[in-house]
């Protein structure tokens, strides 16, 4: 009993987060060297993509001190809202670039990528050590139900460009009509997210863990944090025109796997954790937790945003494979959600599904 | 225990009868007037909806009271058989008028009402007053699944012709069949209704309640009603046209949304109020049971009958876009009933769905 | 107790043996005499059709005794393996004259017979006879999940080509990578059918039944079926083009609903009696895990080896239709088991919408 409230000298960094600040603190200084000094479009290109990685998970353990300050539905909240801050910039930064289709190729990727990649790579290590793990929960329901809905308000758009429909001409209306009602939705969600156990809140995570930076610390690191998101992003966006052309690959199969990944790699290993642990329901919430934010928030904001700063316009008229593989994607997470529990073999189908997508983006 | 058979002076005419009655007949009359003195189209339009939207509710009283007398399971065939009357003269007139995309529209456009619109607001209310509800009965699951299985047999002739195979030139022939199918399947469905309590009966509702009318009254009161439906039917389509050019929406929009709500609107307002009562498995059975009875008899029937009767014929070729939306509508109706819950926000979801949706169908 | 012991005489043939191989003989020797003497087109297709059929159920028999032998998991994987091994043969010796339309016809034509047809008839024999019948075990769940998994991964290559990406004109690498994903996850599988009990493992289905024929016998037969069986798929692909000629059937029916038919019909009705004693779930495992070896096993490896051997390429890339139909029809499927139930009705629809696909594909 006492232990709960005895006075523990807990550090105020642990090891992870000096990993995380050396390592973020070098990257980002080689990826300025590599954009000023204007290093092979390749090597700046990765430099930047792992110091927008490290610095997404700085945002992301700055916001979880911060708002574990506020009690558990404040985190939710904060992280749905700052969460995805590098990935915006970056997204903001290619638009302004002109870069619709990497942009658009990203937004499907991460979804793709956690829906498919990161669940089965959890399902496989989870399967593995436990055998069939459940995932029964209300709010893991809740969520996949969610995202099914958001993923079908976010492409329908693309079907009124696709099939010819009168509206085809006014795809810029339709998608802002579309993004109103999916930060509508957002909004809404976000009181049951303050209020803690609510099963129906979904606009965050909550990692139990007391918070250990003061205050101003955690809101120090998460300016730094999003002041060098907002360069580095910049730099990202600068070298993967280069990098593309010297790899050779095509500007879709850019953004919708490597973005994709890049943007959310660090965050993705705690679902992977979570499920090793066993705790293959709250794996399951983290890891659809961010597709979700990107279909509710990012998307809309980006086409709102591009919309009021001017940028070229980014719509919710997607490619067609994209709308496919992001419906069969979220069908598939839906349908193993309600089927209730996960195995080994279920991770593996969800792996080789992504593989096979990812491959037919290969040719540009 | 006496109470159950005390002579209960129950009286004929409740007062919503009285009010429906009332305002029905006032309807019919203003309606009427409109159209012979050639009043303006939109207002003409409106007082026809009216009155087809108080007789639609005139022929369900009328059923109901009816079926009472010779049991629960003769209530549920009787429904299915007269409850969509208004909504098949609407159609039929509307084909005799050549007027195939509205009638296309709303047949896909009071599927999508109800399984979006109606429903999100029944889960909305239902779940702002009791939390999360329960949709877990074996016969609600067993619509649901019947709901997919009859949209996909009723819109897959759209596919052979959006694909250009060879059936392409056969629509007609191949609708026929669909509807042949499908209308099979719905006389094959009524046995099981006619068995009270059978859980795989799903050809209607059953409302429990003790019939208040007499049998002549009930017979009298559903022609009446039928013979001023088929009227004001008429006189719907006639001002639809001139209403659509002064509003200047398209044809489809107004088929399917204008159209579809007018022929379901009171109905509904019954699903709701059962969700508000906290009886959310039954609002759900009957709020899909609306549109299982277009896929299953209206939409068949439609078919055969502007063949026979030499109007514009109907195929079940729709639009691809009226296609996708109702087979996503389905889909996401049916995820929520497996999933075996409602709750608030799935219902904002399912609203916000149907605004993305009906507003793609906005630009003529 | 001593009876399980007991050495029972055991006969090496039962009646059912005996039907098998006799009729497989005569039918055999009479499709022989209908290639060779050059019989009339629809006959000699018909003969032939009936002695795969025959063979096909002969393959399985020695497979099921030979099985047993080395434990119920070896019986898994042995069926896997070498259950489909008439169609394989009918298949290769079709994509030898290069009627690839029918190859990918039947494949998808098996899938949907299986998925749509047989399971309806199963549900409506079940259900008829035992009212509601349960679905319920993880395995029946994993099962239909994996189904949707495989199918998504197959026909995800057509899609490139039907939406004409730029990865439309690499059909047949993306095939291929496709193809290995499919077999990958079938070699992933098979571990766990090996393992007895275990209710991940989905290559393959148990009889529960003590050998009969010794294993030399059993070997034997297996050999004498397989040459057999190759001969006669020869004489089926040869009589197929004037049969179809004579019937006025278009190529794509043909494959569709005849070959498919014929390639599976006795293992279906297997299942069927299954439903009938009320093993439902049962029933169910073993009808969806003849389409699950379709995906997994026989269409991947079709297109590997129509490659190596220098035929005509099979890729994965379907017409549009069929791509449809087959999703539908998985995601029917999907929905009616993770329901949780069977019952008459459901079995009623599925047949209704089988009916429907099928006569979409009469016209040429």
């Amino acid at each position: 009993m006492t232990s709960a409230h005895a006075p523990v000298a807990q550090p105020t960094f642990v090891r992870s987060d000096f990993v995380v600040l050396g390592a973020g603190g070098v990257a980002v200084v080689l990826a300025g060297l590599a954009h000023y000094l204007e290093w092979s479009g390749a090597v700046a290109f990765v430099l930047a993509a792992v110091a927008v990685t490290l610095l997404a998970s700085l945002v992301g353990r700055s916001v979880e001190q911060l708002g574990d300050r506020f009690g558990p539905g404040a985190t939710g909240v904060l992280q749905s809202a700052l969460g995805n801050l590098p990935e915006l910039f970056i997204c903001l930064f290619a638009l302004k670039d002109g870069l619709v289709g990497v942009v658009q190729a990203a937004l499907i990727g991460s979804i793709l990528a956690n829906l498919l990649l990161v669940m089965g790579i959890a399902f496989v290590v989870g399967g593995l050590k436990h055998g069939s793990q459940a995932i029964d929960s209300t709010r893991a329901r809740t969520i996949s139900v969610l995202m099914l809905v958001a993923v079908v308000a976010m492409v329908f758009p693309s079907l009124t460009d696709q099939l010819h429909t009168p509206a085809a001409g006014h795809e810029k209306a339709l998608s802002m009509i579309a993004a109103a009602v999916l930060l509508a939705l957002f909004a809404l969600t976000l009181p049951a997210s303050l209020r803690k156990g609510n099963s129906t809140g979904m606009a965050g995570e909550v990692q139990h863990e007391a918070p250990r930076w003061p205050v101003g610390l955690a809101i120090g690191m998460l300016a730094l944090a999003g002041v060098l998101a907002a360069f580095v992003s910049d730099w990202f966006v600068a070298a993967l025109q280069p990098a593309m052309d010297s790899w050779g690959v095509s500007e879709t199969f850019a953004g919708l796997v490597i973005v994709a990944i890049a943007g959310n790699a660090i965050e993705n290993v705690v679902g992977v954790q979570l499920a090793a642990r066993n705790q293959s329901d709250y794996a399951f919430q983290l890891i659809i937790n961010s597709p979700l934010q990107i279909a509710l928030v990012l998307a809309p904001a980006l086409v709102i945003l591009s919309s009021l700063l001017g940028f070229t316009a980014l719509t919710l008229v997607f490619a067609p494979t994209l709308v496919v593989a992001v419906f069969l994607a979220v069908l598939l997470a839906v349908v193993i959600t309600v089927d209730g529990e996960s195995n080994w073999i279920e991770g593996a189908s969800l792996i080789g599904v992504y593989v096979v997508i990812a491959s037919s983006f290969w040719w540009g």
